[in-house]
């Protein structure tokens, strides 16, 4: 007969869906939204209905965009002869602040993950194949993360454009820039070593 | 030309008014709703207009409710004579599971904290002491935490309950039930000691 008021509880169970967001935090949220900031409550209301009704992927590079084909796809002044491959829209958008890229991206929405059911056919890689094969592209660059599960789909996307006669390339691994020695963790050293380069 | 979609940006931006989520957080809450879990999203987005239509304050206890006066204010199994005092609807909730308690609530919704803005007329205190001084009240247990902050308030509030001549009482700080007294900070055994209790 006391407990709290569904509306309240369905919000709280409602907010669990957030990544990284347990019981304590929910509940922490849902206050927080209805007792210091219902105007911020409203806008995020608001934001998720109109993403989700606006954005759908870029047919070109698969990344989020409200139409069909992005603005970077669609920019004439970028190069379309290089596609660089990344796991995550804040990976491409890392990328695009070194300013040092001028070509395209493809991204991937995610990694290879066999534990999380993620294999080649979840991912997708069938579309990245079709777009590296369609005859623009010269050059793959495979930007994924170096972790497992990143360098896992590197090796896969490779070894799937390399038998389509695509010319893959990886980005380098080694000391960071300013990096020093001493504290550099000897896994990264020791492929620094391995892939030195003529000086 | 190359910006993020608009509505991306917009979600990102209004996920930040969730309490300890900062742009790199909410960059990834964006896109694991829109990626990997659109119905979550959805139903996010309809539990925050839902709750934002329905909830308002309990008249009696201030707790969030959909009725005027909530379910555990309008029981008439429960105690009118006892009114317990807590910070927030959290703190209520553990209060209630103890199943030791079976007088009413007052939920501050806050604490006083004059560093934020938050002083006895933001916290709203008048309605307390309007609820308490309404003549069935016969003692007010403050159960606020024993923080800075939570003893300000509870110091506060007896203050202003003590010049009415209603009577007043704090839970009482110790030893945790299981505790060791190895393991417990000095500060909590001496008011352990300090509020010793004849056995």
């Amino acid at each position: 007969m006391s407990s709290p008021p569904s509306s309240l509880d369905e919000l709280i169970a409602a907010l669990r869906c957030l990544p990284g967001v347990g019981p304590k935090s929910a509940q922490r949220m849902a206050y927080h939204l209805l007792q210091r900031d219902q105007r911020g409550a409203a806008r995020l209301a608001g934001a998720l209905g109109h993403a989700l009704e606006v954005l759908r992927h870029c047919q070109r590079c698969n990344n989020f965009s409200e139409e069909a084909v992005c603005q970077r796809c669609a920019n004439p002044r970028r190069d379309p002869a290089t596609l660089c491959v990344v796991e995550m829209p804040a990976d491409l958008a890392m990328i695009e602040q070194t300013q040092s890229y001028n070509g395209l991206y493809y991204v991937l929405m995610g990694r290879l993950s066999p534990l999380d059911g993620v294999g080649p056919r979840e991912l997708g890689l069938e579309r990245l194949i079709a777009r590296a094969t369609d005859g623009e592209v010269k050059e793959v660059i495979l930007a994924t993360n170096f972790t497992n599960e990143g360098e896992a789909t590197a090796h896969t996307v490779a070894t799937l454009l390399g038998a389509r006669g695509v010319k893959v390339s990886r980005i380098s691994r080694g000391v960071p820039v300013g990096g020093e020695l001493e504290h550099t963790d000897t896994g990264t050293i020791a492929q620094a070593l391995v892939e030195r380069r003529a000086f």
